[in-house]
C-alpha cells in the first residue's frame, strides 16, 4: 500500500500514523520529495482499511498495490478451482452448460425441458423457484414447491440443479441443491454471503449490475472466508447508458477473472441481453473468449413464460446451439494445442 | 400500454393475445398502418407484465403509458406524505436533518455526538449498528449492542433514531427503532422489503447505486403493498465513470420524485461524495433544490472512525453548516412566498 | 411514431398538431382511452422531429416505431455492404485484420511492422499520423510526414492503409488513403462527418465512448446522406464504472449491428481494454461472435511506443494470434455450414 | 508520480528506466518491499507520459500524485479567474445568467427574447447559429446569418453573446463574438481546442457527456497552453443509465472545479435534464452550491422551437426564475458573511 502525504504534514500526526502501522507489523519505507512525502507500506496490507488511512488530515491519497482479497486470489492459489458435482465438474477442461427455464412453472414443463436440454448436451439444469422481480405485482416464483419440481427433474434426468437463494431464511430448503445461485441484486447482501459461506453447497455469485471486478471478488471472498471454497462467478451484464440491450455483457470479465482468481467463470447471455436472438452469437463469443461455461434460458413455450420470456430459447433452437458450443469448445482446444 | 405489432402478424396469435387481454378487462384500440399495427391498451395495466407481452412472436415492442406503481404514485395520492415521529416529522414544512456517525463505536462517542448535533439543529440521530462492508475483513458493526447504544443516546437527547437493517432475521431487534433504513445494496432485496412492509415502523429506502427512478419507486411499492405507507426515499449517489467522487449525487431526483410520488425525499451528500469537504456545498444545493431533509455523517474523531471516516464532519464543522442549512431552508420559503 | 397525449388535451392545439402532420403527408390513427388518447402516425416519419412534438403542451410522450436512419438501415438495404479496396474487401466472407502501430514514428519502424503483420495474415495496415491525445503535452503525431511514411509502407507491402482524420482542414492530405478513420472523440463532429460524406474514400467510424447504437448509426447516416455509401463501423469499448480495463468492450454490438444495418463491423480490442494481454481472448471472442474484422495494435518495441504502448502486441506475439484468428474464422464457417 | 515495479524486475531494464527519468531531471526515491519495489518520482512530472511508463515490462502500475494540468491548476494560480466582457464579468462576485433560444430562428424572435431576458436580469444572450444535431435530417442552424442576428440583438440590448463554434473553418466568423462556446461533443476535438487557444476571445468548454473532471480540465489546458487564459467551464449533465432525464446533472462539479481550478464554472440545467419543469429547482440548487452562473434556454414559443423545445422556458416563466436566482445568490452571500 502506498500512502501519499499532504505537503508539510503535521509531525505529531505522522508519528502517530507510523506507530499505528508498526503495531500491525507493517514496515514503512519513506521517500521525501519536494512537494509530497510517500510512505511505502510493506507486509500483510490486505486487512488494512485504506479508507480509514485516507481519512487522516495528513494524507492526500492511498493506493493499494496488493489486492484486498486472499482466498480468491490466484497469486496465492495458482491452480484452477474445479468444482466436482459427482456426475460433472465446473471448471477444468469441460464446458458447463446450465440450461432451463427462468421460472419453474409445472413439473411437466420442467421435466420436459430437462430431458430436452440434456439430450442437446446441457450438463446442468437451471430454474428459478424463488424469483427476484422488480414489481410486487409480478409472479414471485413457486417457492418451496418449485424446488421440489427441480429435484424431480434431476431424478428423471440426472442433471444437477442450480437455483437461486434469495434470503438466508430459505437456506434449510437448499440443503440438497447442487449449486446455490446468489443473484445479481444480492451480490452485496453480506449476511446472505456469510450464511452460504458456512454451509457446504457450491455457490455461484452473479455479478451485480454495477459491481466492479474487485467488489465481485470481495463477495466471493466473503463466502470463502467462511470456509466454503467452492465458488463460481457468473457474469450477466452490467448496466450502461445503452438501453437497446437490457445490459451490456462484459466478456473481458473472462480473461480478467482468469488472471485475478482461480475460480471458474460462467457467462449468462440470456439475462445480459434480454433478447433471445442475441444468445447464440454471444454464447459463441463467450466460449471462444474462454469461459468455463454458460447459463442459458430455455423454455418450451417462451411466449407464455411467466417471466423473462423474451430472452428464452425454445428447445429446438437450443439444440443446434448447444451442439455448436460444444464443437467450438473442442475447436478452441485444437487452436491452443 | 401500447403494443406495436410486427409487420403482418400471425392472425391466430393476434386473436389469442386479444382474448387474453380482454379476460383481464383491458380494452383494445387497434390502429393499422402501412408497416405496423398498434394496439392501444386501456384499463388497469399496472399489473400487466410488459416483458411477457414483448416476448410474443408477433410483438415488436411495448411501451407503458401508465407507471407500474400505484401506492407510491402521486397521481393517485396527490397529498404529500408526512411521517410523524412524535417529536418531529419527515416531509411537510420542516427540514429534517439526520446526523451522526457512520458506525456506532462506544456509548460515550454516540451520546456526545447526539448532544452536539441536537444543539446544532439536527432533528434525528443516525448511526450504523449493522454495517454493510465490501470486505469481510472490515469492521462489521457492533450489531445488537450498537442498537442499544443508539437507544441510550435517544433517551439522553430525545432525538429519534434511524439505523440500517441488513437482514430480515434482525427485524425483531428493530421494533422500537424510529426509522428503519434499507441500504443501497439491499434496495432490491425483495424479501427484506416485503418483511418491512408487514410491520409498522417507517422505512427509509436508499437508492441503489445503479437503480433507475422507476426501480426505486417499485421498491417503495413493495413496502407499501404490504401495508406500510410510511416510506421515505434517500438519494445517495449513483455510480458513473467519474471516480474522483465516490458516486455522482443526482439532485434531479428531488424534483423528479416530488412529481412522481408523494413520499418525502432525503439527500445523503456524505456517502454520495465520500469527501467531507464536498458535504457543505452539496447539502446547500440539496436544500435549495427542495429536499425534505439531509442525512449527514458527523464524527467526533473522523480520522479514527472505524469506517468511512473520510466523509465525516467534526461536530464543530457540522454546527455552522446545520445553521446555514436551516437559514437557507427559511430563505427558500421566503423566495417562494 | 406513436404520440401519447396528456389527459384532456386542448382541442385547438390538437387540431393544429393534426393539421401540421397532415401537411407532411402523415396519416393519423387516433385511439381514445380513459386516461390518454394515442395518435398512431403512419407514413415517412424518419424526418419528423420527435423532440419537437414531445415539447408540445398537449403531448405526454413520443415513441418511434421506425428507426430514424434510412441509408444505414438494413430494412431498406437487406444485402450486406462489401467494401472493395482492390486487393482486399471489408465485409463479406473474409476476415479483415487491420494491424500496425498506434502512432507512426519512423519509416523504418512502420515498414518493418507492415512486413511482419502482412506475413502473419493482416489484410490492412493501420497507423496514426494525426493523434488525438488528451494532454496538449503528449506527442501529437507526425502529421503529414506520418501519412507519407504510411504510403511508403503500403508501396513496400501492398497493404491498404487506414488512418485517422482529425479535422476537415486535413482532408486534402487524405486523398489516396484507402480508408479514412473517424475517431471515437469525433463520432459526433458533424462538420467532419459531412465533409467525408462528400468525398469518395471509404470511412470507418469508431463508436463514441458513450454513444448509443442509434447515435452511432446516425453518424453513419450523416456520411451516407452526403453520398458516400462506403461506411464501416468500429466498436472500441464504451465507458462504464469499471476502471480495471480502459473501457468495456461491447461485443453485443456485432449481432445488433448485423441486424440493424448492412454495414460491416470491426472490433478494436486494443483500445477497448488498454492491456495487451486482453487482446487475444477478446479478439477470438469477437471472431466467434461474427465480426467482419479486427483492428489490432502491433508495435516492434511496445515499451517505447510514443503513445498507448501498454496495449500493443509485439510482432512475434501477433503472429500466432493472427493465425489463430484466421483458423477460428474458418472453423466458424464450418460450424454454420 | 509513483511507479510500482513488478516482483523481481529485470535489472537492465530498471537501470534503463532510471537513466531515462534522470535525463528528464526527475529525482527517484526507491523503496524496496517484500513483493514490490516502489519508485517515488519527484520533479516536474506533468509532462511525463504515465501510459508509456506503465507499458514497460517491469512496471506493474503507475499513479500520478501531481495533476497533469498546469495552467488550469489552482495550485499554481490560487486567484479566481474573472473574465471581463466590458459590460459584465464571468466569475467573481456576480451571478452570470446566459439566457436565450437553443436555435436562432429569426431576428424578430431573437431581439424579442434578448429584450425580455435582459429585463428579467440576464447578463448575456445565448443562441445557436451552428447547431450540432444527431440527425442529418434535423435543422442544422442558420449558420452565418444566425451570427448576424445575434449581433443585431446585442446591439439592441447591450447583452454580450455566447454561441457555439463547431469547426475551426468557421473561426473567422466568430471574431467579434463575446464568448465562443465549445459544445460537449467537441470537448475533445483537439484541433478546434488548439485553434481557439490561439485567438483572443474567451472560450466556454462544455463537459463531454462521458468526460471525467480531469479530461475536462485537460481540454481547458489545451486552450490555455495556446496562450488564451480566458476559459470558462460549463457542466451540462453526464450520461448514465437513468433515462428519465436526458442526462444526469453533476452539481458536485461546482465545488470540485472550485478546488482544482481557478476557472469559473457555469451550469446548464436545460440541456442536462431535457425537461423545462426541472430547470427551476436545479438552477436554484446550482446557485446554492456555488456556481459562477447559469445557461438557461428561453424561447418565446417553446412548442415551435426548431430544436430542443422541450427544455425551453417561456419568457414569462423565466422572469420570476431569474429574479429568484438573483435573490438566492444575494442570500447565499449573507449566509457566508
Amino acid at each position: 500500500m502506498i500512502v501519499v502525504l499532504k505537503h508539510d504534514p503535521n509531525q505529531a500526526q505522522l508519528e502517530s500514523l507510523k506507530a499505528w502501522l508498526q503495531e500491525k507489523n507493517i514496515v514503512i519505507h519513506e521517500s521525501i520529495g519536494h512537494s509530497n512525502t510517500i510512505l511505502g507500506l510493506v507486509g500483510d496490507t490486505s486487512k488494512l482499511d485504506g479508507d480509514l488511512i485516507a481519512a487522516l488530515d495528513i494524507v492526500e491519497s492511498v493506493k493499494r498495490v496488493q489486492e484486498p482479497y486472499k482466498n480468491a486470489n490466484r497469486k496465492f492459489h495458482p491452480e484452477d478451482t474445479i468444482i466436482d458435482l459427482g456426475c460433472t465438474t465446473i471448471g477444468g477442461d469441460n464446458l458447463t452448460i446450465m440450461a432451463g427455464p427462468c421460472s419453474v412453472e409445472t413439473e411437466e414443463q420442467v421435466v420436459a425441458i430437462a430431458r430436452a436440454v440434456k439430450a442437446s448436451g446441457a450438463t446442468m439444469l437451471r430454474g428459478g423457484a424463488f424469483k427476484p422481480r422488480t414489481s410486487p405485482y409480478s409472479f414471485q416464483g413457486l417457492g418451496q414447491r418449485g424446488l421440489e419440481i427441480l429435484k424431480v427433474a434431476r431424478q428423471e434426468t440426472g442433471l444437477p440443479i442450480v437455483t437461486e437463494l434469495m434470503d438466508l431464511s430459505q437456506l434449510p430448503l437448499f440443503k440438497d441443491v447442487d449449486v446455490i445461485q446468489i443473484g445479481a441484486r444480492n451480490m452485496q447482501n453480506f449476511d446472505l454471503l456469510k450464511a452460504v459461506g458456512h454451509q457446504d453447497r457450491p455457490v455461484m455469485i452473479k455479478r451485480g449490475m454495477s459491481a466492479t471486478y474487485e467488489e465481485w471478488l470481495m463477495s466471493a471472498e466473503y463466502v470463502m472466508s467462511g470456509g466454503n471454497e467452492n465458488v463460481i462467478l457468473c457474469e450477466r451484464g452490467i448496466r450502461t447508458f445503452e438501453s437497446y440491450t437490457r445490459n451490456t455483457l462484459d466478456l473481458a470479465a473472462i480473461p480478467v477473472m482468469k488472471k485475478l482468481t482461480h475460480l471458474p467463470i460462467i457467462i449468462d447471455p440470456s439475462h445480459a441481453t434480454g433478447k433471445s436472438w442475441l444468445v447464440e452469437p454471444l454464447a459463441l463469443g463467450a466460449v471462444a473468449t474462454g469461459c468455463a461455461g454458460l447459463q442459458i434460458e430455455v423454455h418450451n413455450d417462451p411466449a407464455h413464460a411467466l417471466c423473462d420470456g423474451s430472452q428464452s430459447l425454445k428447445p429446438e433452437v437450443f439444440d443446434p446451439l448447444a451442439k455448436k458450443l460444444l464443437k467450438l469448445h473442442a475447436a478452441m482446444k485444437d487452436l491452443e494445442g
